[in-house]
Formats: structure tokens, sequence, C-alpha cells
């Protein structure tokens, strides 16, 4: 097969506020190859992703992502391979390529499981499709008490984890945070999984961010989540140290594998949690496990969007029993659910697992795209680089 | 005062080639604030930039890098720091927020500078503004011999020190590449600098480049640059502990502080090569000559477009009477060359400083911008966002 054409389609909520929540807006990849259609999804800023897409060369280490991509031969993993080696040499000096490609990648990994007629799991070499736990993700409320109605409500729709983020934590005292931490407990009930994102609040600051250990050990919480910004790796190693039961996690700003491996070699976190919308796609994240399994750390993917992004992000860790726990959006906004036109369900266990159907498994809904499309132009010296295509059924 | 427009030039060659020549387009940002005008040069790819300056946001993580920027006070270096900050938070999520918001960390140094009437060098706090070594950043030859003729050609117009790069180091044998080096060392004689640059060829393959470090150090070669992928710290601090007389050079990819600290902590190289087009500005890069000093480590800078970026990329070192190495483009674009009223000659003796005059010291010439420019616009859902605005003298 050749890679006939990729298509970007920036769709929005007619509202987008400053809150922490990803799914705000999309975008949606496509690819055609082969007289097969795959989809991905940049968990990226649109715009600046699609103009690395389409911008004129600067010099042959700053060329667009476009250049590695079309015209090229998608016949196997290694033709993959190959195409995210050169968009990482070609467009060196593009900084967002790596959240342009990721999008790509991910397309591409789905044509070739249809194409093959296997899910993309299996193409990467794994035997079994394992069951996952998925955390319901939520933002922390203003005060304890709105955290602990958000817990309970996470614990009534049958969610056995939960992880709390953002918020309020760490922008004022850590006998203020230590409240929202033992309301969210209280409310989980003691054998509930209970976790912490901070969202990188404390920057570089290992003293402000120890300072809630204690409380967080308390509340037994899993993992602390970002608590500095995602190169600080010496951060995230005296923190490590100073920890007891909690581990530390990270690596959702990860746009290649070697990030990813830096905080787990070097910053000594315990769970490692990529986001294929970021990281390059499927292959990276799938070094990333490899890497972590090695190392006797645990795998988790972030996602916080679309069904389409979750099917990519649970692809990585779909063969590794052992590492259960996975970030399943709670409360997405309408464009991220209605997106897709198959979802990945709870069981009756309440377990999800990535879809067994050949390639991402995962449909696009033609009326979402259109509903929520943004009409974007990018022009330069005359020439439309990049004018909204349309989405067909 | 406030800081009252930012605005983005897109200029261009009239043709733009693949060849590894980082000067054939510029994306120049003039910033007034008080009514000073201040400049700066963004090292990057100029459509993803301006699109991360003016994209709609996606969430508060993903913010443009406009929404950090505009409107904000500038009287003291700390509030380019805390301007600094807030982007690498607000845009979190934004990849190429580092490298458009490089351009404008300059520009807000150049009007400080200019207000106080101060070069930016002794606002970073040095007292002294030491002369440095140019070296000649030259392309290797398609053969040896043409290798030899340009370094000939280097020495005759009175560099003492010389810097190939990319061309085919590499891509052939280990002794093809031999070839070009004792070429260098012939044509600039035993006590001319030689340096080797060979942009990531290598990718994370230490055996292949190891090849090459006999050659290498038989060339009396003082640096072997960027031999792997910026974030390959494993590769590099392999490749550093079989190096006796050469050392390891690299950072120009860093676009943050936290990368090129790695390069020198984790990596081992001996000599950190910031762009201050790419990292940030110039504070993150002062950030990175503080900790070389600390480690042993030399600073320099990475410049390869006009001189309004030589002087930028100047400053972070300027105090530093023993990091002596620069580099010097010395064979730019006409559009790098035009591009700024004055220059930054070498003196009798061949060396070159920062300017001493306030700010940066660098005019930019009004007719080159608008004879390069490149009319730009980015237009989303009815809004045209960002059209490429005029430029008065």
């Amino acid at each position: 097969m050749k890679i006939e054409s990729v298509d970007f389609f920036y769709l929005a909520m007619p509202e987008v506020t400053l809150e922490a929540d990803g799914s705000q807006d999309a975008l949606l990849v496509r690819v055609q190859a082969g007289g097969h259609v795959g989809y991905g999804e940049c968990e990226a800023a649109p715009l600046p992703s699609i103009a690395a897409f389409v911008c004129p060369q600067s010099h042959g280490a700053c060329q667009p992502v476009s250049a590695s991509v079309l015209g090229r031969s998608l016949d196997d993993p290694r033709d993959i391979a190959a195409i995210a080696a050169d968009v990482a040499y070609n467009s060196m000096d593009v900084l967002q390529a790596a959240h342009t490609f990721s999008g790509i990648e991910m397309a591409l990994w789905d044509i070739l499981g249809k194409a093959r007629g296997e899910p993309v799991w299996k193409l990467l070499g794994y035997t079994g499709n394992h069951a996952k736990t998925p955390y319901a993700s939520l933002l922390f409320g203003d005060d304890a008490q709105q955290t602990l109605a958000r817990a309970r409500d996470a614990m009534a729709r049958g969610f056995a984890a939960v992880k709390f983020g953002w918020g309020p934590i760490g922008r004022g005292s850590a006998a203020d945070d230590a409240a929202h931490f033992m309301a969210a407990r209280e409310a989980i009930g003691p054998d509930g999984v209970l976790l912490v994102d901070v969202g990188q609040i404390f920057v570089d600051d290992v003293a402000r961010a120890a300072e809630r250990l204690q409380a967080l050990e308390a509340a037994r919480v899993t993992w602390l989540e970002e608590p500095f910004h995602a190169s600080a790796l010496e951060e995230y190693a005296a923190l490590s140290r100073r920890c007891a039961s909690v581990r530390l996690a990270g690596g959702e700003g990860a746009h290649n594998f070697s990030m990813a491996r830096h905080l787990i070699d070097y910053g000594g976190i315990g769970y490692v949690q990529i986001d294929c919308g970021r990281i390059g796609g499927i292959g990276p994240a799938k070094q990333v496990a490899d890497h972590a399994v090695a190392k006797g750390v645990t795998y988790v993917n972030h996602t916080f969007t679309s069904h389409l992004a979750l099917s990519a992000s649970l692809q990585p860790f779909a063969g590794l029993a052992d590492h259960r726990i996975c970030e399943y959006p709670a409360a997405p906004k309408a464009l991220a659910v209605e997106l897709t036109g198959n979802h990945i369900e709870r069981d009756a266990s309440g377990q999800v697992r990535a879809p067994d159907a050949p390639g991402l498994g995962i449909t696009v809904d033609a009326q979402t795209v259109r509903r929520y499309q943004l009409d974007t132009e990018l022009r330069v010296a005359g020439r439309t680089l990049y004018r909204s295509p349309a989405f067909e059924a």
C-alpha cells in the first residue's frame, strides 16, 4: 500500500474554557492507503499541529511532517517505524512535529490492522488482550466537600478507582490539600484505588511537594502524578527518595521514547503514563512499555479525550496482564463522546479491554465531525497550504 | 512598561532548499513596550511558531503563547522570568511554544536594555564582556578535496577555527569520513581549531559513532557535535566514555534548561551549545551557562542565522572569559546578512564580542524585512487570527 492522503479535522466545542479538560477540542486525523481508511487523534493544539504538517520547508532538518509521510509504503510495522524515524530526522527542528505525527501514526496502525484483519495489539506482538481496571479521571472540587461528592458519584457509577487532578491542589496550604485527599478516601471507602494528579503545580520545588507526602500516604494514595514539569528529572528523583508508600507517576508530557525512559531511569517514577497522541503514536509507546517491564515500572495510558484515543492508548500495554490500571475518560465533553460511532464499554465486572476488532476497532461518526468542525485556512505567499477538508461518511 | 504588541515577520529567500542551512528563512519578532521597540528571532519553523502564538485555546494548559505575554509588565529581569514561567505552564501542551517564545524573550531583554541604557549582558549580571574566537561554520564538501578547499578558504578569510558539519559524514564508511577529517586538518594547519558536527546522523548507534573516534582524534578534532538525537542521553554517555582526547558537544536541540542540563549531567558532554532562538531565549541560556561553569563544561553559542540572533546568543556567556569558542555564521544567505543594519564584525585579531550598546545593540533593516516577507494568513472559524503585519522603519 501507498499512503495516498492525510487529512486533519479540527473540531471544537462551541465554548472552550480554561478548565483542565482536554476533551474540549480534538484534532482528528484520517489517512487513506490501499483502499483502507485509518483514524488517529493528536492530543495537541490543533492549529500548530496542522501547521507543522503543511508548513514550507526551512532547511533539510526543518521540513514539514508531510514530507516524510505522503507517498510512503505501508505494508509492515517496520514501515511505520521507518516513517517515524524519517519524521524525527527530517523534522528535527520542527518542535511541534511529534504531536502532529502522533495522530498520523495511530492511523497507520489502524490501516495496517484493517488490511491484515488483526487488532493492533496483535501487530505489536502481544498474544493476549488483558482486562484493565479503569479509573475515573476527575477534577478536584473547589473545596473538600465538592471533592467528596464527586468521588461518591464516581463510585455510584461503578468505578473501583478514582483519580483526582488539578483544581486547588498546590495553590493553598498543605493542610487544605490534605482535606481533599482525606475526603476522597472517605468517599471511595477503604478498598478503592485513589490516585492524585497535581499537573506540574510545584514546577521544580521539591520541598513544597514533599510537604504533601504525609497526607498522601495517610490517605493511601497509590500515586502522585506530575508534581513537577516534564523534564525535572532531578526533582522527580529527589521526591521519589522521600516517598514511603506512595509512588510518583509521570510521562504524559513525553514527546519521544527517551523522555519517558529518563523519567524511569533517572526520575525514579513507579508508574509511567503515556499519551499516544503526544509521544509520536503507538510505536514509541510500546517501546516505553517494554522498557517499563524491564525496569519493574508499571505502564499506564494517559487519555482524556475520545474512545479513538482510548483504543490507541490501550494497545501498547494490552498484552501486559500485571499492568492493570487504565485511565478512562469519565466525564468528557459531548464532542469526545459523539466523535466515535462505538465505545469501549466497561464489562459486567467494570473492566475494559482494547477492541478485538481489526485495527483500532473504532468508527468515526461523520455527523459529529461535520457538526464540530472549525473552518480553518492557512495561506503563505499566495498559496493555500491547508483548508478544512470535507468529511464524507 | 506594559507589553503592548508582539508582531511576527516571516521572511524567506526566494528559493529554500534542503541543504542544512538554517539561514534560508527567518522568523523575526518585534515587541513594543513603553515606547521602546525590541527585536528577537526564533530559530524555528515560522508557520507552526506563529500558530502557537495565535491559536485558539484548547484548555487551561494548552493556551496560545500570546495569553501569557500580551499586556504583561516589563520593568525588571524578574518580569521576563515570570512571563517565561507562565508560558511554560499555560502552554504546557503546546509543544511549539518554546520555539515561539524564544524570539519574544530576546526582544523583551532588548527592550529592557534599551530602557535602562545597558547591554543585555550587564542585565544578566556580568561585569565584563570578553572576546570570543569565532569559528567558521561550514558544510563538509561532497568529497575530501572539496572539504579541503572550503577549509583553506575559511583560513584565507582569517578564521583560526573551523567547524565542518553534515554533508556525507556518517552516510558512508568510517574511512571515507576519516579522509574528510584529515583534509580539514591539512588545510587549517597544526594550530587551527577543528570542530566536527554530524547532525544526529548516528541516531542512537554508539558503535557506528565510535568507529569514527580514532580518526577524529588523529585529526585533533576538539569536539564531535551531535552524534545522536537530542534526547539520547545514554548514547552520549556511552560514547563520551570511549573518547580519549575528543569531547562531545550538543545542546542545540534543547528547548528548555533541563534538556541542556541533562546532556551535561547524564550525557557527559564537554561543550554545551545553546541556541537562544530555541531554548526559550536568553534567560534559560544563562541558566545553562551557570550550570556549565559549575560542572566544568564549556558553554558555546549555536547560531546559524542573523547577527540579531548572534548578539542574543553571545549575551549568556559574554562574561565568561574562559569560554572562548563562538559559532559565527560564515556563509549565511543574503536575507540573514541584510536583515540587520549593523553587524558584529571581527576585530583586528579576529575576535568578536557582544555589542556594548543598549539592549542587543542590533538594528533591523526595514527594506530587508519588506523585501523577503511572505504574506501569511491564519484563519479559524471565520476569524483572521494572523495576517502578516506591515513593517515600518
